[in-house]
């Protein structure tokens, strides 16, 4: 008879700290949860001032890194507008582009924006992809599935 | 007879009248419709000016109060980059924050930022929950289904 | 014999043709795929900035003119708090409004807006249609499945 109030005080004692760690759980909100093995997301930057441009490759770098999707995560970056600034081979932009390429970031950008500004493909990085428009590439990645990003 | 005359000739007026009301709310655009039973939407701020700080909480506000979302919408904000400033005790957005938690809205904050910028936890009001990252928050969210609002 | 073999010659060189462009298209990014029949993107205006008013209608007008979403995209506009600008009767935009009219576009109006800056809706131009609240559609549209544009 002992042994079985020892055995029912200890699942009384620990269905209590069970609720007491559920309480806890429930009470703290930590973000949300990454249950799929893979993600992709558009990334879209139409500004042409520094510290938007640095801020957006640095959130596309942020993302890349969060331990919840870290390893799970691919991305792609659409400029188009005065965005087509952080393409463009006299920016200070390189470093940080090739550094995304280097974790399998797709580069790409408008050619409307290029039509529409007369400027050439070789005036841009040699390492960038083109697609027919900014905004078709995000609506079609939306109806893709993807996330979509615009910081 | 006349009876059945007189039948037939209400059935008549009341389906054309039905004609004309179909024909009119066809013709009359009034916006989306709510069928579901609850929406969730992600709000975003990474900006520290005061008016688009205090548009975006009164643009959640709003939408809260949306007829066609009034008691079905559950919102997040997220908060990181410049944003984190609508969260900092010494700011003036307390009682706004406050009326939106009482609303049931989670307050969401990057921790990312506080580590690149070395801000303590301690320095936010004490009713602010923390997530990994930000920008892995709006990607997880939009493949959660929840619609994701950066006004 | 000879018929034959010019024949083969030809069919030879057609595959490698083939090849050759396979190869190109393989290796080069050219963007998302439009595999749908239909499409619905609602674009978003908030601000009273000429050129971000400007550059918004160009991207509608740029969208719909995709040659991977010509024929098949279906496009909302809705404009809320300084957007409004966009429907005022006093404003420049009435021709580029109409040419987004005519192609199918619904131009729409937050009436929470009006209401709170005491608009009435005979200052806005006699086309525009009105939605109880901005926010509200851009949530109800993400349900619906639409794409969601804020340029």
């Amino acid at each position: 008879m002992k042994k079985h109030s020892l055995i029912l005080a200890i699942v009384i004692v620990l269905s209590f700290a069970q609720s007491a760690v559920f309480a806890q759980t429930d009470t703290t909100f930590t973000g949300a949860k990454a249950t799929l093995k893979s993600y992709n997301a558009l990334y879209i930057i139409n500004s042409n001032d520094d510290k938007r441009i640095r801020g957006t490759l640095r959130n596309m770098a942020n993302a890349l890194q969060d331990p919840r999707l870290a390893g799970k995560l691919h991305l792609e970056l659409i400029a188009f507008g005065d965005g087509t600034a952080v393409y463009m081979k006299n920016s200070a932009y390189e470093p940080l582009l090739l550094a995304l390429k280097a974790k399998g970031v797709i580069l790409a950008q408008c050619n409307n924006t290029l039509r529409e500004r007369k400027i050439d493909k070789a005036e841009l990085f040699p390492f960038i992809s083109f697609v027919p428009s900014g905004n078709g590439e995000i609506i079609l990645r939306q109806y893709d599935g993807w996330a979509v990003v615009h910081p």
